[in-house]
């Protein structure tokens, strides 16, 4: 599907421009860098959803007739606690066990952004673990530093292929970027 | 995790020897082309783990020792049918339109034999596809030719990630090699 608008990805996921890309959209990837912080009070499965609202809010005075931009926010959630990028190696593997021979879900929040127009929405997805020994979380973390993702693991690494024997809702959600509501919603957007 | 086995992946698909090195394994390639052709009264669910097996006996009078071969069949199944490879873009279409806005299942049968042991196992996972417009599955079919494809089509690719909307089970699988199963397996080999 060829868009009407000139999207842009505000994103500096190399997974999500990917994904967008192998959606079929054509676009440019322009940045800011925005404080990720939300409200203490906020409930967990709300978070994502106002992250990528307020990385939206950062663009809306400069945005141009005809362009549209998506913003989007990735959070892993365990016991109702969200779990954001991991500070050190020592946080990363208190994530990792805590998920192991269990379940947890992520939500990746999305905002769709044009001069007159905001949409926002979010996807949740289940992601089960099986169990991964000690030895196991130190490797990964000393061969993937996954220092970069919420949660401390990304779903299409050696951890992922390994150890997650089931998830129920969207693969790509769990990656950055629900691609299906995110086309049902760029489709919507032609109609009108 | 190294194996200390010679691994040997029986088999030609280019996504099945991706994600056997993402799972951290060291292997060659050797393929046999293996009639996969099953018994009529075969039920649609034990399908790809027969024709699994039948590729894995292809080898087995020349298994040297040490040696460790992996071989996988992926059906998908709709409405108790298997859908296998289509014979042209025709059925391509019918496939497609049958499973638009409905769901379906996909098993992937995987044997792993050796000198003295086999060991076979499936998996099944549930995939929900939303709505697809004729117009959608023509592009589809005429840009990404999915005529090696079991259903005719690849989860990661255009028609995937625009719309799948959720699955329920193993993403592997579907993609052709359910990782999880397979790296427990593997594990629990070098433990004897």
């Amino acid at each position: 599907m060829k868009s009407s608008y000139n999207i842009v990805l505000a994103s500096k996921s190399p997974r999500r421009s990917s994904l967008l890309t192998q959606m079929g959209f054509s676009f440019e990837n322009r940045t800011k860098d925005v404080e990720e912080s939300y409200p203490a009070a906020l409930p967990a499965d709300k978070v994502a959803l106002y992250i990528s609202e307020k990385k939206a809010a950062a663009f809306k005075s400069e945005l141009k007739e005809n362009e549209l931009i998506i913003t989007a926010d990735t959070v892993v959630v365990y016991d109702n606690q969200v779990l954001g990028k991991p500070v050190d190696d020592q946080e990363a593997f208190t994530f990792i066990k805590s998920m192991s021979h269990n379940s947890h879900d992520v939500y990746t929040g999305v905002t769709i952004l044009t001069k007159d127009k905001k949409i926002s929405f979010s996807d949740r997805s289940i992601v089960h673990f099986s169990e991964i020994t000690d030895e196991e979380i130190h490797f990964y973390i000393r061969e993937y530093n996954p220092s970069d993702k919420a949660g401390a693991y990304g779903i299409q690494e050696w951890i992922g292929h390994n150890f997650i024997h089931k998830i129920e809702g969207s693969y790509t959600n769990i990656m950055g970027l629900p691609t299906e509501k995110l086309y049902r919603t760029l489709k919507s957007l032609e109609k009108i």
